[in-house]
């Protein structure tokens, strides 16, 4: 069932596990379509026809278990497993993610900082080395990498996301300003901060 | 005419913009639809109807001027007046942003960032200076203010949009985990970088 599941479902999913993990905080351990409806505007059916995907976790009356829903759906977003990470490129942006906790909290582990840069070769974030991204392809292989977190200048992009492809990583996400173009097998999510500033100027503009 | 563009258009229109620069860049100053579609990966009749939502600046038999058109796409995306910025949350993600060559280049001048930790107050990033949030009301009526970077925690996110609004900020661009209520008038692009990744997990996952 689960491979017929829509993007856009899949899109909605890591907000449901944000709205879920907030009910917690705020003590709520149950609640109905309607009222979680209400919260995250969208309707009612959406949010039941979304859940039904995963066979449905609500109970006619009762509403929804929040703690049950937010495992079910970390279930589904793979969460459950811890994930191993490197970031290639150890500018701002590369350092901003190596040392944000909530990752780590939530299973996805900085093993490694890659840069060219002699001044940040060698150097640390906690507990995270930044090695030359010459050392790419003998030390990947001795930390179980899942993800290639991609921070670097986008001319780089391309031939990094080969070599560490020919590594065997399969995830990248890409914070390169460019699209890559990956064998078939592999996948990629981009994070194009300067196309979402776009965006927001692009309302500026219009709305006034 | 404008008015009636809808979002999905919009969205596309930075990857164009992005696609365009590589073209120059690269020298090249006439392309086709055709050719354009190949690089893009969407049809060409995509293209074509998009850019036709703005008059259509190709002609037939000739393609289209690559300058021309990028030039047209940065009137359409407001990118020809600067807009200043300012960042209340100075931390790693902060930072990274305001040190950022590249917005700098297309108009978004960070004019200040704000934070309340002590240890960071006072410090700068190029030539930007951090100071305490609770000089928001005082310092940013002088610096004529068209967006807020908001990479604050989440739980200080939504009380600090409403004090910006008060001070007539209208555009958000929202880096705090959480999404904004915000007045009518007002607007908002989040980057939500959790729910990316998310959706990188439950791709790992499912692919395996």
């Amino acid at each position: 069932m689960k491979q017929n599941i829509s993007k856009a479902v899949i899109k909605r999913l890591p907000r449901y596990y944000r709205y879920l993990g907030e009910l917690l905080d705020a003590g709520i351990t149950r609640i109905s379509s309607e009222e979680l409806s209400k919260i995250m505007k969208v309707t009612a059916s959406q949010i039941r026809q979304d859940l039904n995907n995963f066979g449905g976790f609500g109970h006619q009356g009762y509403g929804y278990n929040v703690e049950t829903l937010k495992d079910e759906i970390s279930v589904i977003l793979g969460l459950k497993s811890p994930h191993n990470l490197i970031i290639v490129g150890g500018g701002n942006l590369g350092r901003a993610i190596a040392g944000y906790p909530k990752f780590g909290n939530r299973g996805f582990i900085v093993k490694a900082i890659f840069d060219n840069d002699k001044s940040v070769i060698g150097s640390r974030v906690g507990d995270i080395e930044t090695y030359s991204v010459d050392l790419l392809e003998n030390i990947v292989p001795t930390l179980d990498i899942d993800i290639a977190v991609l921070t670097m200048p986008k001319e780089h992009a391309a031939e990094t996301a080969e070599r560490l492809y020919k590594l065997g990583i399969k995830a990248f996400w890409n914070f390169a300003h460019t699209d890559l173009q990956l064998p078939g097998d592999a996948f990629c999510e981009n994070v194009h901060l300067s196309d979402s500033l776009m965006q927001l100027s692009y309302r500026l503009k219009n709305s006034l």
